[in-house]
């Protein structure tokens, strides 16, 4: 229950105080040339502390290749990635070991497991997100084998929506901003709320440009379906949208159909996906983030034993997930097209006869 | 891939005009008394053709069951159930045969396989979930006991919105409408479009009561994460929440969080979901309809050679998906909850003690 | 936990005296065509009552598939094939209802899952292998289109040993002996025993030939383990062999090497596998049948009450299992290999440039 | 494909002589109490170097566990466990860069994935069953929560079977051999073979008591199927029985058949399964090892350009896998048979009334 994809499988493990976290990465074809830079770039985009509007704790997060990787070349055999965790402030997480932090999976992980390790959010904690970040940055190296490009950015903060897209700039921009003009509202919004002791939500757009007609595998492992499975699995998503998604239910049919051309389609209200199949157009995914549960006003709650206290957190957490969520967006699309273009292999007995014409 | 669930697992065959259609629910429990006439009431509910705002079409969706249950219990073996196909006019479909349909799985299908069964959508017809809600009929009996009750019903059409939560109402509503006042104005927006040749998008609420606390496996088979896939991978569907879903990411975190007290949480932002584990509370689920593509105003396409045609349907198709939808996102949620009631147990170990403590 | 695979899956349903058994083949790739007359000649091979070294119960075993193929080709989408059952003597066995044949599943269903359907051994019985040889036809249809052939027979019988193996000759005999001369004096065994109210045991060598290098994925969906599992599944298997199995435990290395040469192997110990992986030789396996434990002589046994009872069968029953086995056995190596041939594609970066290099 | 289990889920990683390998065990029921040093002790069993029957390398096999237990309680998260490797003595291998060693995996892994690392064997090296006996040792700590202990032994070198079977002794055995007196002889055999420079067979026979009525999960997860899946798994190993196995093909059904009596089955020919359920007799499960490949002879064989060659190998190997292979057998026995206990429950609709009959 700790594995995602069927044949591109990613096992992470791993709490946020442990003395580790990482994954296994398993199903990558051999012989894919390993660029360990890019995959520590990755995880420096996710990683905490690059501006006030994350939070301050410092996390190194240098991953480091343990297996499945050979004088640079893939060699078929499990990848796995390590993440030491450097010197935790557990002792910041005392005060809040016998009670539940409200809106926190505290509650939840206790009462089903009976036990929990309350240090920084345990396993729950998004910090485990790291080790999406490096699985998805392997599968970005297969799709980009493929041509496949993934890109995402914010597009709306506490309400403020980004009226452009423009994913050029959210590359470079310090929150993933995909609206340069909006961008000071949006900051301007995560930073008042910070200095509420508040937090604010947010939403964030993935596309996948250059993506083949026919991935996909209906009718229970459908595009769409794995990839808002993919995305509601990331910490404190709420909602997820393929295409013109809600928007599209205060349409008529003859306004949110796309029309085909011999040149492709009109438009692409569905998200580059029909039927749960890729269509050749881009893939549109939202994802929305509720406002970071971990606030500092005071609020509500019980302990472990079932008493009322008033609950105070302390420590660092981001006013906003969603910016560092973006990257985790990313990371989970990346792995779902990948696994979608290893298990569409064999969809018709051509391809058989592509791959063993010459029995391998 | 025709697959759903790890230890409730449905799996369904069938095609809209094919000879039958059905699916093999395996894990169910041995020793539950099967009541055949809630699961053709079940089939019932979703069938077409109950009112106006339906397709006219006439299925008759008798569902006969061929194994796994002996002297109306269950046996532990896998429960097959099949529908056979009535007079399909198959006909209908041959205008169609070499074009595809805007916003159909036609175009993706035919490029994913090179082949397709054209007539009547084939595989990629709505006409499979009836095989969902056959499945979904015995969760339902798995989770009645366990107390759990599954509503839902038609909250928005053509953005119309319901101001009222009413499930009892919506139980006895020909179209399912969960606010009894706003319903006449939902039918007339469905009428208008249907008159127009035009169909309108709509918005499915799901709910379960009495869910206990503890179901969800983290960290890749979360609650939340599963019923988005579930949701999502109905036909049609395009945008899933949980809980306050889209409008959370609008809210200060002091306002979207859920506080505890000693009787229980003090709202329900959240949905009944914390950590991907259920909390107790109400879950709440809502499925976003998209426009049936199905229109009868000429369109443009192409056809499986690639020349520019005009699209012109004939037919019965319904006018809005989402009706008949309420009776598969219930079937859907079923079968989720049933699946993670199954597989949560073994999460502690004074469960195999309970279990195994006199040795089966 | 009734599917078998994991491209290719076989999920199989139904009782020995129900309604109807069957299986869905999903993940069998769009394009192939069916030959109906060869699925049903494979059941023609395994049913019963084709000779007096069988049961004289007439099963017809005639097939329809439901599903998945359109115009006599596989459109990708799974594939129903349903065997009725037809006028069953459950009244045979109303005098076991209430006790447990020694050696039978009977105990250990009704233990396990408090009810049973006792008639004809309910989902225990080896009449499910039908459901298996059908799949295993279809898997046949898409190994020939890679010049993969299997062939099995009888090389043992009550502990008399085939001298020669004639695979040509077993596709003749009718118990699929593989030695023509030895046949006398194992076909004289089973009617020794069968005259004495006894069973005997045997066993099924299977080989698969055309097999490219490269199949099999280690470490835990290993060729050699993945056969085990699937022979070893079949109904009164106690042990399988790779190569030369057990024999070569009492081999020296030097002995039981296969040294290489430019043209290929010098032996075949191995039985075509190497690490889990097949090597391009012959793959070989053999499968070892217990006696019939439906025997008609009287046996002690206790009453699901627990009381001591003298268990006297009636009916009719194989004297030998192993020789209907043999079908099953073809079925399930094709299924296993043809699983593993949709499974290595993607095991190399340049299988995704040879299927993508074009965008599908 | 490097996964292992249903519920309780194995996943492995690493090469002989990479940074590290390791294991993460998913699906531990929380609230296990850990004993590192009983881990450790497992590990020890099986490390190489403890007499002169074994391949003299040194590996300290230290396991350290990085995740998933909390003040030595399991948490109900991914336990992830890794061993570091020491000085390996990568450079003994550049011999056999370029060419395949008769009978190893090196032809194989070459061919398939077209690159391999060469050194020790890499991931086909019987060095990652030190990960299998990592994550038996904890599956062996939760079967002794349900009374289950878990034996093994060989029973038979190079052709010399064991004439009394003594799990007591064969603990103390230096090559865990179940029969002291027989032991001289099977000693004798692996020192002349090693002196030979050449290499035996053997045979472990493993055990597992107090087992309840009702593992398996049938009709394709059974018990005995699986066990021969995880039995096949282990590097070397050419056959599985399962009770009587081999021997029971030559017996008559009333030889063979176990009659049953008010207090137990009067014999266990079928090794504690029927119909792939555990009856709660003894199971017992006999695996054949073939002679090492790795013998030091002169062997003809090819380069991976194709030429001819002979093969001399230098290095360090056991002469006779199957004593150190012991260790191993005993860890997937528990391993399958803790994931067959999760898998069950569920398996009666009373367990949900007994898990849930308190809203947990």
């Amino acid at each position: 229950m700790n594995s995602f994809g069927k044949k591109l499988i990613l096992t992470t493990f791993g709490e946020s105080h442990g003395k580790a976290l990482g994954a296994i990465l398993d199903g990558v074809p051999a012989g894919l040339k390993i660029d360990e830079e890019f995959i520590q770039s990755e995880l420096d985009r996710r990683k905490p502390g690059k501006s006030p509007l994350e939070t301050g704790r410092r996390e190194d997060d240098k991953v480091e290749i343990l297996s499945g990787v050979f004088e640079g070349l893939t060699t078929g055999t499990p990848i796995m990635m390590i993440i030491f965790n450097g010197n935790q402030k557990s002792r910041d997480y005392d005060s809040i070991k016998d009670l539940f932090r409200p809106s926190h999976a505290d509650f939840t992980y206790f009462n089903k497991y009976g036990v929990r390790d309350y240090r920084g959010g345990g396993r729950s904690s998004a910090r485990e997100t790291a080790s999406r970040v490096a699985g998805g940055a392997i599968a970005k190296l297969i799709l980009k084998e493929m041509g496949i490009e993934i890109e995402a950015g914010v597009s709306e903060i506490d309400g403020i929506s980004s009226a452009n897209i423009d994913f050029d700039y959210a590359k470079t921009s310090k929150m993933y901003a995909l609206d340069r003009d909006i961008e000071p509202l949006q900051e301007e919004a995560i930073l008042k709320a910070k200095s509420n002791h508040d937090s604010v939500g947010g939403v964030v757009l993935t596309v996948a440009k250059g993506v083949p007609v026919g991935l996909g595998q209906p009718l229970y492992y459908k595009l769409d379906a794995l990839l808002a499975d993919a995305m509601m699995s990331i910490n404190a998503s709420k909602a997820v949208e393929i295409g013109d998604g809600v928007l599209s239910t205060k349409l008529k049919g003859s306004e949110n159909n796309d029309e085909i051309k011999r040149d492709g389609f009109s438009s692409n209200h569905s998200g580059g996906i029909l039927g749960g199949i890729s269509n050749g157009d881009t893939i549109i995914v939202k994802t929305h983030f509720k406002p970071t549960p971990s606030i500092f006003k005071p609020q509500d709650t019980i302990t472990t034993n079932g008493d009322e206290v008033i609950c105070e957190l302390k420590g660092r957490h981001d006013p906003c997930v969603a910016i560092r969520g973006t990257i985790v967006c990313e990371a989970m699309m990346a792995l779902v097209l990948a696994d979608m273009a290893l298990l569409n292999m064999g969809s018709r007995i051509e391809h058989l006869q592509s791959i063993y014409g010459d029995k391998l």
